[in-house]
């Protein structure tokens, strides 16, 4: 496939987005980032990247008012960016290391709100990934080695803290339909089967931009 | 195609759920019921076909508590379903003509807490279909013939009204991509290239079964 795509997935705790999204990217032959994001986003600004590891999906403060109406009007040049608290710092000069990597060429962009900050790009997908109770469990103590007691309360936690994030830097709910071009529910046709089945749909998305 | 697949299809108002339902049934050569479901249950009960398109896809009273959990217990041969308001009795009818019509072979079921009704169904597939707010309103003046003046309001207050009958017989959100297997934007493929997408899905779908 010649033509550019920018695919952006969201997606639940143990619903196998990241794997979707990796297998995804080899099957089409694009960069893929996750964790990588913020490698280059440490590299680019000069920034510890371990303060972009504590800060990962992370809001700043979730008591605080939204930030989401602001991100437009930040850049880092901007001198009262400088007055921000340092999660919120990170999360504008990661969304500009995204922009610029979708202005790049075709790639896959796991999390961090990647759909909102490229929800006008005119070649990006986004997608939301979410399971069953029972598969997103069995993963999480199966393949990312969680503990089983306590596994399910990780879970959530996380899932939680994923919509803190999204809340705090969109302004909207996290896991609603309406910010997606598919939700899918992974547990259906299984992690290679989803991988099948998004690589239709960019294939049919991509007929449709010629 | 000849494994048995049942399609249960929600849609918000002028997403062209509809019409992708019928279109998707065609492709597949699988019986299609969105009002017909209507006629089939007013002809297996003996009840005014009238009586049910007042009632259809409208809770009994959006203030009472859910009818959800007492679904399972009521069936027409229940001597206390003669004490249930006449919504609640035709959604119980319905729902029964709906299990008639899965155990019978493939079909497609438009709205209807179709979803609810059939969610421990092993050969059922889960669909939501939504769309942006703009072609929505396009296809509802356009397509549907409603008055432009007042377009948006009406399409709002049947959204809120699916939402209040979902929400009041089946005691959760409506909406929520949880309940499906997946949730498609038919705006990014347009309605023809989502019902490809969605005939790709089954295919899959077929496969894992066999």
């Amino acid at each position: 496939m010649n033509d550019k795509i920018i695919i952006t997935i969201a997606r639940e705790y143990g619903s196998g987005g990241r794997e979707i999204g990796k297998k995804l990217a080899e099957k089409l032959s694009i960069p893929f980032y996750d964790k990588e994001l913020i490698t280059r986003a440490a590299e680019e600004s000069g920034i510890d990247p371990d303060l972009f590891e504590n800060a990962d999906e992370k809001p700043s403060n979730p008591f605080w008012t939204s930030l989401a109406f602001n991100i437009g009007t930040f850049s880092s040049h901007n001198p009262t960016m400088n007055d921000l608290p340092m999660n919120d710092r990170l999360f504008l000069i990661q969304s500009k290391t995204i922009r610029k990597i979708a202005q790049e060429g075709s790639c896959i962009i796991v999390g961090r709100c990647a759909d909102y900050i490229l929800k006008n790009e005119p070649n990006a997908v986004h997608l939301f990934i979410h399971s069953t109770p029972e598969d997103k469990l069995n993963r999480v103590i199966n393949s990312y080695g969680i503990p089983s007691e306590g596994a399910k309360e990780f879970m959530k936690k996380t899932d939680r803290r994923r919509a803190a994030y999204y809340d705090y830097y969109v302004g909207e709910k996290w896991a609603q339909m309406e910010h997606y071009d598919l939700s899918i529910n992974s547990s259906t046709l299984g992690i290679s089967g989803t991988v099948d089945l998004i690589f239709e749909f960019v294939k049919m998305k991509q007929n449709l931009q010629r």
